[in-house]
């Protein structure tokens, strides 16, 4: 069966590359009103690839705001099914300066696909649809499946919960498959088992209710940009922890045999730091720079703006100022009671000379996988057949805020089968994809389906 | 002659509010490059009104940056020469959704002029050409006139020490009048007797060398943003006083007696809260209000930026970030100086986490009048004989970067005589300049050449 559904997939390389293409031209950015109708077409295209493979009872579930690709081929209700969640929508491509190659027109160069959304999710949803259609046109498919692709993961999901509790029934299924994490690297093949959690937040700073002449009215007056790197800059001490009381209350420390698990991903720190070029990492005191990626809770200015910020100088004292700041959580901080203390703390840093707002974005909690799950093994055997290596157990430091819904309502096991790798860029310019790391993961979700079916059995 | 002056006036009212309002329809931006055009047109604009009064010799002066524009009306050689310095170039208008009327359609409502440059520096400068015109034309000018009147006023005035130097000659006179600072109110005139210098930079910090997820590298790559707000807050301790080391230095204190001088100035507290829609004012301790806006100096941020500052929310680490940072300079503090602390103390903050770079956008430095010279003599004269009242002596926080060059090369006394009031929004949105300041300016100055006439001759 292996030899089979390599030789489909070499025979149909050029084909599955450039369907993928054609999705990522649609410019499906959801945080951006202006491209609300891109994201539908994305949506469309996404549903017509579904159709042309088979699948059945294809839907675009209405939600509150873009709506959720669902569609499902049901072999044998007696078989396991597996629930295949991804995003069709993707983050916005600016600062657009610094991309090589328009970030809407892909091109392949040195074997990997650039363009926004190449790995974050559009090709590895894609990886999905191609596993799929070799085992039907193989007529191997061993399991049913359910499409389940939604529009907002790019902006926290927020309509999702509620698609999820409508549609309950529909969505019953035995394990969920996701790819959108990444692995250590090809050599060392690796599943993600937990993912931070996120609070995002927009604050905005009041001093006078007009921009003011710095000259007139400067040493008097408190200017807005100031407070505001004051007050952020009071968020993290000298050891860059997080001031915010309470912040740290339901973080649970790991065990030292954890961290020696963790201790053996391989993490290069001198190459880490060559390919960022910086001199140096700088984070909580006290844990390896690995362990601040993925273990540990942050804090970080995703955007600040205030007064004038156009070319040559204006001695101007702004009305207001604004940042974007989020954190990462980790298991069990609560995105909503982070959010709560953050807000509430926010506010009491502001003096009485200017007034602050925190407005909440989104958010989403942390997840831990269980490792013991029939579909974590399946998905290992998978790897360890396709990379001819045993997968290693690592942490990851972004967020899908919606797995802890899923754990909620549909109850079932969550495998995070991700093929990316940290250097694809994903949310900066040149995001880029290995071709290589779409062929082996097709490769890889045809072998998934084929273990989880007789681990199933067992 | 007074009543001569009035009636003249009186009767062009509407022909001198019309050729205002043509200026300020040019907008004149030095700070931005594409408005290079205007500002051209704005002197060629100046160089058409001075002809049309029957100044002579006119000549745009090249210089590296904008022209200065300059014109002279000698009467007699033995009479003293008053040498009249503005500008024509005006701030940049943003935020421009903050304008009730666009910035560059004047409009009079209320008795007031609304524009980019009504007061700032058209407004008053224009007063100074009607001022002429008056008398010439009622052929009562007892003074020689020339008028310097520059471009570049709003970004440092970096070429004019060029311009002084090479045309020293053709620039001799026995004063110089200066229309570009404001006045305590019409019922209470006053004549300003100090300036703030100004050093001006913008720093850049830059951490990795690409935009990063924040999830994937969050917490143990020094974000920009927050290092950026960290070294900004650091550069004000919680007295408000600025921690740059010998930034003080060269700060002489007041004695106790300039300082119940300048408690003499009305100053409404209450009402200045109120009119800025603030709680409180914020500044350095032991100090009043009044103290920190005019003989302390300051140091402001005027804009930051950096990272997702769109729409909705994108969760980027960015590469860099900026700010925009000036420091207004009280004698005897010198620009270039406090620059370099500048520098050499912020780049001292940066870890090795980030890279940071400071580049000086312009400067100046700070200034004092003689209230014992002949022409502040004959400006409070005329004040006296316009407004029926003493005008006070009054420090002010803006700043005139030139006015220390003046000093150096002509070494003769300036006269800041203006008419602006602290509520007219300069460099603000809804600038403007009341009709009333604009015709008791003209009035003001014509009174001005018969008093310093006479006073010269004693």
């Amino acid at each position: 069966m292996h030899q089979e559904v390599l030789e489909y997939i070499q025979k149909n390389r050029d084909r599955f590359l450039e369907e993928l293409l054609c999705w990522l031209r649609i410019p499906s950015i959801s945080t951006d009103r202006q491209y609300r109708e891109e994201v539908l077409n994305s949506a469309r295209y996404l549903k017509e690839q579904l159709a042309a493979i088979g699948i059945e009872n294809i839907q675009l579930i209405p939600s509150e705001g873009f709506p959720v690709v669902y569609g499902e081929k049901i072999i044998n209700p007696a078989l396991p099914t597996v629930l295949i969640y991804g995003h069709y929508d993707v983050q916005p491509p600016d600062p657009l300066e610094l991309w090589n190659s328009p970030p809407f027109e892909p091109v392949i160069k040195d074997e990997k696909i650039y363009a926004r959304g190449a790995c974050d999710d559009k090709g590895q949803v894609y990886m999905h649809i191609k596993a799929v259609e070799t085992l039907l046109k193989l007529n191997k498919l061993p399991c049913n499946v359910k499409f389940f692709i939604e529009g907002e993961e790019e902006i926290g999901s927020a309509s999702l919960p509620g698609v999820l509790a409508a549609h309950k029934d529909l969505l019953q299924c035995d394990t969920i498959l996701i790819s959108d994490t990444s692995m250590v690297s090809l050599e060392q093949p690796s599943i993600t088992t937990s993912l931070r959690g996120l609070a995002y937040v927009e604050v905005e700073v009041t001093g006078p209710n007009r921009d003011l002449h710095s000259g007139v009215y400067g040493g008097a007056i408190d200017n807005p940009i100031f407070r505001l790197c004051k007050m952020i800059a009071s968020l993290k001490d000298e050891n860059e922890r997080i001031t915010i009381p309470g912040f740290y209350d339901d973080v649970k420390e790991l065990t030292l045999l954890e961290r020696r698990m963790l201790a053996e991903v391989p993490f290069d720190y001198a190459n880490y730091l060559l390919e960022l070029d910086i001199r140096a990492t700088r984070g909580e005191s006290g844990y390896t720079a690995l362990e601040q990626l993925t273990i540990r809770p942050t804090l970080e200015v995703n955007g600040i703006w205030g007064g004038y910020t156009g070319e040559g100088s204006k001695t101007v004292i702004p009305s207001k100022a604004y940042a974007k700041i989020s954190m990462r959580l980790v298991p069990y901080q609560d995105s909503e009671k982070i959010t709560a203390l953050f807000k509430k703390h926010f506010e009491s840093l502001a003096p009485p000379s200017v007034k602050v707002e925190v407005r909440p974005h989104h958010g989403g909690n942390p997840y831990i996988s269980d490792i013991n799950s029939v579909s974590y093994r399946a998905a290992a055997a998978a790897i360890k057949q396709s990379f001819g290596k045993e997968p290693i157990a690592s942490r990851e430091g972004g967020s899908i805020p919606i797995l802890a819904e899923f754990d909620k309502v549909l109850k079932k096991p969550i495998v995070l089968l991700g093929f990316g790798l940290d250097t694809d860029a994903i949310h900066s310019p040149n995001e880029h994809y290995g071709v290589k790391n779409y062929f082996k993961g097709i490769e890889t979700i045809c072998l998934f389906y084929y273990h989880f079916a007789i681990l199933s059995r067992n």
